[in-house]
């Protein structure tokens, strides 16, 4: 049995930052060569620190979603996994044996020598009839001081493409570094140009930078009287969307050091919880503000409040997917970044089979039926704030300096508004849902909402509408 | 049968606003002099609108909780009622016949000839052997060119204390009028002087700006070198806290038109309501985010979220008062203003029995019993924005103005966080929870809450952490 894991970013704001991570788990479920594909996010839910414990396996493949090597893939998503590695990670990643479980960290994707052929697809996708006679690409990185390796993958890309024999030529430029896009007249000669941005996803470079540095008017835009020539310019959406990053993804995870088909073991405490959940939900329970009743083999979960509504006045879904994007926001069409604030929408029902239930149960309350089976069963450590403010590192350093009047403060405005027990502030929770108290879920450390919100307060910012950085 | 109404302004922001008009419906209750004691407001619930549907009989005797006349109780307070009168409330009062209810409303109880007495009595506290000898008093208004008659009450009172002999002399003063207050020391012979401030309660006024017009540095001020030899000025708390202001809430009543001890009926639609809820209640329910279980005669509230919570984990009181306290803030110790936002706080339940039960529900979630089943049988109106909107006056005339977006904007901030279906703007609610669905209920006009925040996004200030006017 083997559990495969995508690290994504996420967002506290922004409800679209996690459709990537989405899309390719969705795509890797598909192709059943894992027994589960899970999610996990920086700023959204399962966290980093939960997302382990709500593997089904004792062998679990963790894939950082992330375009380039660098501070998230280096020091955030090992520290928090608690790997207790920190820094490049090697050829294979790293493996490491936690809580029972065998973890292999990889590389990010976008560093993976497949992703030369992901360049070539979007190349295609654009140029079909790309030929070695007459057509020049260019792969564009981003570039940067911050880290060397940045525009080494970029480099090794264009040198492996330039290889293959499919284009005339291939130049690597950057946006923020030399070689810098805007020389490409005086560089590329070929009359027909493709771009391929080797970026994450469509954003502010891909839609607004590259088009202006470039003179870009469009997907296809001619130049008539450039220093070699007449040109035609083929601009390429960024790789990092392409569905077969899927096979990049893939091929990381079969790379990684000591990876088998076999894989591993169910994970045994897992396993209870879900057996337990499950016996609470044959009979029918609340969770949190959810309701879940059983209806011949199906379960049917709906907010609480929506109890006795007739199902076809009821927007009904039967996946997890679906479940996950009716919850995804409030009834105000705000973005939820943590999943037990008490803002469920309503309106909704899904209906799941067993083998989907706990998926399902995944996107409305992510990591809440094993952490608070474990807190049932006095398996689960809180963290308490000052542990998780010492860990934090780069714009978040500072909210080691908060008070803690300031910690409570930030508690009385966010943690009001949250289902959760703050175990990690010296609440006690003697009861969970699975001992009938649907409101009683324990948490057992701040969540990175709260942290970020910490270090507003600690700015003096709190309260002001701001895009929080990193 | 009789019902007792007192009004007063409530604040969307302050929780402490309502306090008084709390205090007065408790000394009045203790009394039993009226079968009910009903409060209503302006800026919380139950609201002006609902108010006179949560009476319990066709008897209903209206006071406005305001030392003064003025734009509240001759304009807003009508208009709100639905009284079908504006302007000066004559003297007896407005009667007037709504519903099926005889409704009589009349002044407030600081233009009241009883008030003399209130005066008396906080001039006693702050020096109880005070003598028409060598005491002299100040009634001090506020005073104001915006309203004439808020000066003349202060006139009369001093008049009557003056006719009463119980003082050397007695003088009226203002704060923002002539005579002003700042000239005491020239008008007021007396060694011994009392100041009385006419004013509804503690507030700006009577801990700042008065003590600074006149000097006092606490209860008890002397003033050694005076112009009229040396002075010792008693300082005495507001009179609209004074508990005596009871009686003349009474004398008000009884004196207004057409007041008969024996009083009107029950109200039919009323009691239909109150039955249909009580057996539901027997049954054990849920109504909005609140349990309700029988047990043995009484009956217990709590949280939904805490079913199931070990009774000695929660926070036990027994009186609606109890429950009111407890559910006026939410876990983060913001004001509640509006009840049915999905903010009701946990970790407390109220034991009530079934007399209390009402007034238990009517803290809980003002008006939403009497609304719902209005609802479920047909007979509530929906009153649509625009006609709202209309009907505004003051600083809320504006909201005329909003465009559709703008209110949709609003609804989506506000309306999201709330229980309750707008069924004036169109949406459809088939069930409430009479019928089974603990979040269904009604919302048949936009509430002031909503109004302000209207308010807010038409003068471009929503979102700001401004304290909203009027």
């Amino acid at each position: 049995m083997r559990s495969l894991v995508l690290i994504g970013h996420g967002s506290h704001l922004n409800g679209e930052s996690a459709g990537a991570v989405y899309r390719y788990a969705e795509l890797l479920r598909a192709r059943g060569l894992y027994d589960e594909v899970v999610e996990g996010y920086w700023k959204e839910e399962p966290s980093l620190r939960q997302v382990l414990r709500t593997t089904r396996s004792t062998d679990v493949t963790v894939i950082p979603m992330f375009i380039s090597e660098g501070y998230f893939t280096e020091t955030v998503i090992p520290r928090e996994l608690g790997l207790g590695h920190q820094g490049p990670v090697p050829e294979g990643g790293v493996a490491r044996v936690l809580g029972g479980k065998t973890v292999r960290y990889t590389l990010p994707y976008g560093v993976h020598p497949g992703m030369a052929d992901v360049i070539l697809a979007r190349a295609r996708e654009v140029l079909p009839d790309l030929s070695a006679q007459d057509t020049a690409l260019i792969v564009l990185g981003h570039g940067t001081t911050r880290n060397e390796n940045s525009n080494r993958v970029i480099y090794c890309n264009a040198e492996q493409l330039r290889a293959s024999g499919h284009f005339a030529e291939v130049h690597a430029l950057f946006l923020d570094e030399d070689p810098k896009v805007g020389t490409w007249p005086e560089v590329v000669r070929s009359p027909r140009v493709v771009v391929v941005p080797f970026f994450a996803s469509e954003g502010w470079h891909t839609l607004e930078t590259i088009p202006e540095d470039m003179g870009l008017t469009g997907e296809v835009t001619v130049f008539p009287e450039n220093p070699h020539g007449p040109q035609t310019v083929y601009y390429a959406r960024p790789v990092g969307t392409h569905a077969s990053v899927a096979d990049v993804i893939l091929h990381l995870a079969e790379e990684a050091r000591g990876a088998s088909e076999r894989g591993g073991d169910e994970d045994r405490t897992h396993a209870e919880a879900w057996a337990a959940f499950l016996a609470l939900a044959r009979q029918g329970t609340r969770v949190g503000e959810a309701l879940i009743t059983p209806h011949g083999g199906l379960f049917e979960i709906r907010h609480a409040l929506d109890e006795g509504r007739p199902s076809d006045d009821l927007t009904t879904v039967v996946t997890p997917e679906g479940l996950r994007d009716l919850t995804r926001r409030d009834e105000g069409g705000h973005h939820r970044p943590v999943h037990t604030f008490r803002t469920l929408p309503r309106g909704w029902r899904a209906v799941l089979s067993e083998a989907d239930l706990p998926r399902g149960m995944h996107s409305l309350y992510p990591a809440v039926v094993e952490e608070s089976y474990a807190h049932q069963t006095h398996t689960l450590r809180a963290t308490p704030w000052p542990t998780t403010a010492r860990r934090q590192t780069g714009i978040y350093t500072k909210v080691q300096r908060a008070t803690p009047e300031q910690v409570e403060a930030v508690s009385r405005e966010v943690c009001s508004r949250c289902l959760k027990t703050r175990l990690w502030a010296g609440e006690k929770l003697p009861l969970t849902f699975f001992a009938g108290v649907p409101g009683a879920i324990p948490c057992p450390e701040a969540c990175t909402y709260f942290i970020a919100e910490v270090r507003e307060e600690v700015s003096g910012k709190r309260g002001q509408e701001t895009v929080s950085g990193e």
